[in-house]
Order: C-alpha cells, then sequence, then structure tokens
C-alpha cells in the first residue's frame, strides 16, 4: 500500500470502430476517501471484457455508458483499504465492478462481494475459471441451454474465456463439441487439452463457414452459444436441428463495426426448426452466484476444467491489452495485473 | 356426389419468385381409390395459407415440398364418400393435409380428423376462426408468449387470420396491442371492430416503420408476434423492452424473394434486453388441437372472437386467389368453395 496517488485511465472520447489512445487520458488523482457503507479498495487484478467495449459507446445497454471524463470500467479483485460497509474489513479480498485504477471507491453491497479465498484458488481464478465469464458459460449452458446426452454443441471463440467452459461442461454431459477460433493453434488446444470433437479456424474457413460447420457436426447443432455473432451465425442456423437452441452472449464480431453487420438472411429456419434464440446476461444470475461457483470449484480442483489465463502486467498496459480481445491474439483470460506485488 | 372426374391444380414447376400460371397443370384425373386405412374424401372448402408458398420450394422444410407433377396441398374440410378406416363412415365431415382437387386420399390417422359439427358453427369457421391459424395464435401467444396484463403485444399481419385472433387474444389478458396491417382500411377494422388499441399501415410508414412502433408502443414492446419477417422484425427489435418475447410465426415479406432478404442487424438487443425469439409451427400441436378449439369455440360463440372470412368460388379460381395473400389484396382469412352446394 505504498502508492500515495491513484493511478487511472480515463474514457476521453468515444471510440469509432477499435479504441485508440486518443480515446483514453492517464490521469493521477488523489486518493479517494470512502463514504458512508462505502469501501476503499486497493485494485489489484482486472479482468478485460468485450462487454467493456460496449459500455465504451454512448447507447442505451443493460449498463450505463461509461462516462467521458469517469473511469474506465472493469471486474477487478482487490483487497479492502478502509471499510466503512457492514461485512467488510481491511484485508478482505473482495471483486467487484471498479475503475480501470490503482483505488476504487466500492459500494458496499451489489456488485462487490468478498472472495471464498479459503478455497485455496489462485486470486486469478475468480477472473477466469471461477470468474463471471465462467459463470456466464455455466448458467448459460446449463440454464437456458438445457444439454442433452448425445447432442451437437456448437460454440463459437471456443478457446475463449467463455467459449472454452462452455464445451468442457458440454463434454461433461456427454455431448459432441465443436469449437470455433481465430488460429490453429486455438483449435489445436480444444481439441488436444480441452477435450472438444473437433474445431475449426473460423478465418481459413472464412469463405466456407456453412461446410465447415456441416463437416465438423455431422448430426446437425443443437446448441449454437455464441459468442461472436456476424456470419458464424448465419452459417450455424443453416445447420440447427429441430428444437434447437442459440444462446446469445456476445456479439464481439460487431464491437468496433461503425456499421451494424448485416443479420443472418435465414432467420426463418428458426420457424422450420421450432428453434429458440435467446440473448442471456450473467447479470442476471448475481443471485445463484455462489451455486454456481460451488459447482465449479470441485471440477477446477479435480482438473476437470481446464483453462489459460493470459496476464499482462500493469495499469499503464492495459489499453493496448484491451485491443487483444479483438485481435484474438491473447491466448486465454485476458487479465490485467496491476498490483499482485502488494498481495499479502 | 355427382362429379365424375378429379379436377386437380399440379404443382408442374416450381416458382421464382411469385407462382404464375406457368407453375400449375389442370388435370382431370379419374376419382382415386382409397387403400387399407384410407379414406376418399370429397374437398369442400380449402384454406389457402402462406405456408404453401414454402411446400413449392424444393429446400428442406418441416413437411417435405410438394413433388413436381403432385397437387398442390391444402388444408381441406370434406366429406368422406368411402372408408377403408376404422373410426369414419361415409357422410363424417373431416378437415385434412390434401390436395387441391375434388378428390383425395386421406389417412385415416395423423392429420385427418372429424369435425365436431355437432357444435353448430359454419364448417369454414374450422379453417378460419376455429381452424389452424387461429390455433396458431392462441398456442402461439399462450404457450410461448405468455402475455401479462398491462404488456403491450405487437403483431403483424394484425388483419391476418393469425394476427387478428392473436390480437384479440392479447385484449382478453388486458395487454396493450398493436396491430400492423398493408391497408388503411386494415388498420381501421383492428381498431374499430377488434379492438385494437393502435394500429399503423406498414406501407404508408415504411420509411419511418421504428417510429411508427415507438409511437404506437409508448411502453415499448414485450412480445412481437412477427408473421411477416424483414424490416418490420428490425425495426421491432429496437423497441423490445427487457425479457421480451418475439414469437416468429411466418416470414410472408421474404416467401417469394429469390434472395433471401436481409436479416435484422440489431440482434445484440436480444442479448441486452435478454430476450427470447423462437420459432412456432402448429405441427406441434395436433394433441392439444381439441382442447385449444374447446378454449376458442366459448369465445367465437359470445361474439367475442370477430373475424371475417374470404371466400373464392371454384378450384379453377384457387391459383389467382392464393396471390391475394402476397399482395394483400383480401380481408379475412382466405379459403376456396369447392363444393358447399353438395353439402348435406
Amino acid at each position: 500500500m505504498t502508492a500515495s496517488v491513484n493511478r487511472q485511465v480515463i474514457l476521453k472520447k468515444r471510440p469509432q470502430g477499435l479504441p485508440d489512445d486518443s480515446c483514453y487520458e492517464w490521469r493521477e488523482s488523489p486518493i479517494p476517501e470512502p463514504g458512508p457503507d462505502q469501501l476503499l479498495v486497493r485494485n489489484v487484478y482486472m479482468s478485460l471484457d468485450p462487454a467493456i467495449r460496449g459500455w465504451m459507446d454512448d447507447r442505451p445497454s443493460y449498463f450505463p455508458p461509461i462516462e467521458l471524463g469517469e473511469p474506465m470500467r472493469a471486474t477487478t479483485i482487490g483487497i479492502v483499504v478502509k471499510s466503512n460497509a457492514p461485512g467488510f474489513e481491511p484485508g478482505d479480498i473482495v471483486q467487484g465492478l471498479n475503475g480501470w485504477e490503482d483505488y476504487s471507491v466500492a459500494p458496499g453491497e451489489g456488485f462487490t462481494a468478498k472472495l471464498p479465498v479459503e478455497l485455496g484458488f489462485p486470486l486469478t481464478h475468480f477472473l477466469s475459471v471461477l470468474g463471471p465469464t465462467a459463470l456466464t458459460s455455466y448458467f448459460g449452458l446449463h440454464d437456458l441451454g438445457k444439454p442433452k446426452a448425445g447432442e451437437t454443441v456448437l460454440v463459437s471463440g471456443g478457446a475463449g474465456a467463455v467459449g472454452s467452459i462452455v464445451g468442457q461442461l458440454a463434454k461433461l454431459e456427454s455431448c459432441h463439441v465443436t469449437g470455433i477460433a481465430g488460429t490453429d493453434e486455438k483449435c489445436s488446444w480444444m481439441q488436444d487439452t480441452l477435450g472438444f470433437d473437433a474445431a475449426f479456424n473460423y478465418r481459413t474457413r472464412q469463405h466456407d463457414l456453412s461446410a465447415a460447420i456441416a463437416e465438423t457436426c455431422p448430426n446437425g447443432v443443437d446448441i449454437y452459444f455464441d459468442n461472436v455473432g456476424g456470419p458464424l451465425l448465419e452459417a450455424a442456423i443453416d445447420h440447427i436441428n429441430d428444437n434447437a437452441r442459440i444462446l446469445l452472449c456476445g456479439a464481439i464480431s460487431g464491437y468496433n463495426s461503425e456499421e451494424p453487420p448485416p443479420g443472418p438472411r435465414n432467420l426463418w429456419q428458426l420457424i422450420v426448426k421450432t428453434a429458440r434464440m435467446e440473448g442471456f446476461l450473467i447479470r442476471d444470475y448475481l443471485d445463484q452466484w455462489a451455486a454456481g461457483a460451488e459447482a465449479l470449484g470441485p471440477l477446477v480442483a479435480e482438473g476437470n476444467l481446464k483453462h489459460r489465463e493470459h496476464i499482462e502486467v500493469g495499469l499503464e498496459n492495459a489499453t493496448q491489452a484491451f485491443l487483444r480481445l479483438f485481435d484474438g491474439s491473447h491466448e486465454g483470460k485476458l487479465i490485467v495485473d496491476i498490483a499482485s506485488g502488494e498481495l499479502p
């Protein structure tokens, strides 16, 4: 706790397309004081997720946009420095929705939660395989997808933080799992390490996505867990089975588009296959968070949920690291290490 | 039962776009003989529905395509002339999926069902307000839409056979109902006769569909019952509320397109609103058919489900009449009277 200033990454300008340096301002502010029912948190790790890109736009969404002049927003893990909120004490390790900054004033309720450090997992796991992305996989697949043994689960962003867990959970349900990713290395990782049945590279197959799905999903698609949107969604709809479930979890392919990409031209297939397409936000499962983590914990401890973490060191590197989400150059859950040296 | 030949409308050529005369052949065949477990049915009324256009294409769908050289297909009401099937006798009035023809050989099970003529409704009601289209409205709205009092239900094709019933059923659930149709006359009918709260003409508002929805659905859209697809679907998605349900029941706007129309570019709204889009086929409710008709019967008898029937006389006029579905020049459920003079 040696820092005397609060380094912050401020949203200066809303991006057109990919965010560049002109969108951010680096600011050094005094360390803030928590008000009643608030905490002062020293941020240690920060999760970089595609959803953050959406919050940078000034359009209605499930969270208010990040205001210009305010810090960028992310899920962080940090140490409580001061507490004016019941149930929290200095030294507690907490997770919450905070700023891209050294110190955040966090509310004592809502998104702020004490982490079960007694379980003995590395803290970064609570941003990856036990974190919001993994819980997105867990609740999305089980609550909305309802996979049955023998069904085929197709997952885009299959090597990503959400998709890699979706595929492994689906394998545990005895499904045929096909993963889609943007490099051959990720495809090999999905098949060789995660145990997916099949995989393909959407970049090398971009001109015959539909054929790639037909080859890798020989019995059609019962669940499409979509993290990317765009042309893959249309191609997947071409191969859905009767009563298929399409879970829309993300649409990263369009997040940086100035013009919205064309939508799938084959939605009539939802009628002839009496299929369903459903949007999903982990926000709606806050009250079941603990149950989800309890279900995933043993799987992680037993080595049944493999994962990778891509950790970039230094708050000052966060804006460049963020771009990796959109060019796919990260391998594993993207996390920024702000101050792990200050952990006890 | 005086006819000695079986007049048939045969599918000669698959249509490109709107079907024209070159797609059909008029044939006069001998009256067929039913085999074991089959019936000979004298078709009396025939329902013309948008779905038939889909069956004329050679593409995978929920029913096999109509084969070239075979009669066109429709739901008909007819009189049993001969029966080799248990449970049916000559003189029974039956409904089934048969040909555009005077006489059909029908199976004694599956889609063939005896009509409850004892209820005293005009027979054509079993193709309109008590028929497959009305049951589509009933099961689609209640089973998938699950309307709650005070919610807003937007329905395209609102003056059509499905939409007009959807809107009235939603009014009975105390919803705000907005109907969309293609003429001012239909809009007036929806508001003045059916009791919809609001309506707009998608032709005169084609350049500001989104504004038209905003004006007529001031509290946003909770259920969009979509019978047409196309640009209206994208405009409706712009206005959905949290947890909205979009029921895809038809996509007539694209049925005659040689190129599939562009899909909605705003599907990401399904994520931020955690909304659902679901395809629906009345085929899947065959076993609940009687229950649906029992629920609708009293509403019809009490005058709570108003409707219109557009009856064209003569099998020879069926192919021209069919086109009315696509130019919107019919007012009410489109039915062909093949031989009502032969009813007892």
